[in-house]
């Protein structure tokens, strides 16, 4: 019964019977699609806080179904009595993540709904309350749908597209950004390659960006991202997308470690790179990234042992180039035991040999 | 009596009885120093395939004090007797590694010795073949020297610099080659601190670059390969100094897969590259990188499950930025679900908020 599609293209959605929620766990991906379906308070408050679920519009997501199927089980005699534990059930699961921004943006957006609705009867408020948290997901679904639709503008048969870190429909709801074209793409018979970073030092690219364009039927090619340059060298990039955090007012991108460096080789190699993300992310009172402030993570995720399961699909394609070639140009020096040979390097190398 | 300092300086060497050789296992770096003493030829061909000795410079050495302990067991009456042992030995140790250039370079070069010294005892040729192991090592110490002057005479107090993979005494005897200037300027009190690129997927700077440095005392913090431009961008990066595999006759560099990258991000940031090697790594022969064919290892290198105990000295200092700002002169597009801005993007992005 568990269809792996439809399950991967909509990662939160309500059961059958409207009274649950149901997610993938994202921590066993991607040795394991296993779905959990949440119906008390602990069980969505749990799911949310052990990342079972992640990415802002899925936990907002989450959010909004977790308080319908909640609201339903509340048993009131009047408003206030319903408003009373539903700001109880509201809070709890808030508390789950309190830095995440969708999560109470999603609550609030409910709330407000049930404040402006308080003089409707409450199986008529858990009704809106039902309606409210579908908008939020198609919301999202068009959103994504849109941003995919301008990314796959870009593209054309063929082409190779390099990504890094994860922004596909695991941390969103359907086609995602930065992936999202792609998906497109394989929906409207477009066949366009994809190289996945790895992304460390938490592997998103490898654990969920190679998983879903793999299920999704997509030609994916694992590397580990100090590979990104000789995957340029070699021609087989056509553009570069990538996903974003905050963008500030001048245009500079905050995204997952390591982007900068992709934008830096495409540069290089003369490959256009592309930042998707809704206009949410664009922080106008931001001017340069410098404003931006990053956010230090424990070093353990650098050094201790870090995964012992298979860090992305067993089928999945890689590249692993144990070597690479960098062009004189980019050398300052050569240092030898015989001296430091500078360019032009045909005579400096050759002279190095001369006696 | 293990003298971590000693043994790391000279990883492959002869026991005090000059019978055995003595080496460190760098398998088990960063967890445990183990050194592994080598009497018979089984044992020190098992040493060298299985990679308990690794670094070309190092296998040559190694195999030079083998076949040295080897000689001092054989008995014969005559020349031909010790010969005959003496090529089956080589022979066997030869097949261990069958691609080690330096393996097969160290032991014709004793054959060499011994051949042109038949008319000599036994006692006097196997005396010749410590002196001709001791000469190799001794050799490989003088060159990494020369080279790690010429690397230092580029550093000043205060300076960062950024190093990728492995080129240090473990690969060879005593200061290596791209590690080298920053062990030399640790003996003469510059203080100089190192970022070492942790090299996916192997991870010979997070084992091998990070250990060797902490444990001679020198300042390193440990990064993945993907955070080299934000480190750079931060200014702490003032050189870059990595290893070499090859090098064509135009300077074209071939050394570990992510070098290039390197390279491209020190030119963006205005920060000089050097490659150090020493000249025999340069083949005049070769006239640009084009010419070098680079080795595809196993995809299992990148999925599977590698590292199940900690990946570097728990104590080495790591930085773990999880974001990076990518420069908006670096952005071809910001797709977004109103549509796709260009530069100006002070303008194009504001105007995505005007309706």
């Amino acid at each position: 019964m568990c269809n792996e599609k439809k399950y991967l293209a909509e990662n939160v959605h309500l059961s059958d019977d409207g009274k649950s929620v149901v997610i993938i766990d994202q921590r066993k991906i991607p040795n394991e699609l296993v779905l959990l379906t949440l119906s008390t308070a602990k069980e969505m408050y749990d799911a949310i806080k052990s990342l079972a679920v992640r990415g802002a519009p899925a936990i907002g997501i989450c959010a909004g179904y977790s308080i319908y199927c909640l609201s339903q089980q509340i048993k009131a005699e009047n408003f206030e009595e319903f408003y009373s534990q539903f700001k109880k059930d509201k809070d709890y699961l808030n508390s789950s993540r309190p830095t995440a921004v969708n999560l109470s943006w999603a609550l609030n957006r409910i709330d407000d709904l049930v404040v402006d609705n308080k003089d409707k009867s409450i199986s008529e408020i858990v009704k809106l309350i039902g309606e409210e948290a579908v908008k939020i997901q198609q919301e999202d679904i068009a959103m994504c749908k849109a941003i995919s639709e301008y990314g796959f503008s870009l593209l054309k048969e063929g082409d190779g597209v390099l990504t890094h870190c994860n922004a596909g429909p695991l941390a969103t709801s359907r086609y995602g950004t930065a992936i999202g074209p792609m998906l497109l793409a394989k929906e409207k018979g477009v066949n366009v390659r994809v190289f996945a970073d790895e992304t460390r030092p938490l592997l998103q690219g490898a654990r969920l960006t190679s998983y879903e364009l793999d299920k999704a039927g997509v030609d994916v090619t694992l590397i580990c991202d100090n590979m990104a340059s000789i995957v340029m060298k070699n021609g087989w990039v056509q553009a570069c997308f990538v996903g974003c955090d905050r963008i500030a007012a001048n245009g500079d991108a905050a995204n997952k470690i390591g982007t900068s460096g992709v934008a830096i080789l495409a540069k290089h190699y003369g490959i256009p790179f592309y930042v998707l993300g809704p206009t949410s992310t664009i922080d106008m009172k931001c001017k340069t990234g410098d404003d931006i402030e990053i956010e230090l993570r424990d070093e353990s995720e650098i050094k201790d042992k870090f995964y012992e399961k298979p860090m992305a699909p067993i089928n999945v394609k890689c590249y692993n180039p144990a070597f690479d070639v960098t062009d004189h140009t980019l050398i300052s020096g050569i240092i030898t035991e015989k001296g430091i040979a500078r360019a032009p390097y045909t005579e400096s190398l050759a002279k190095l040999f001369e006696d």
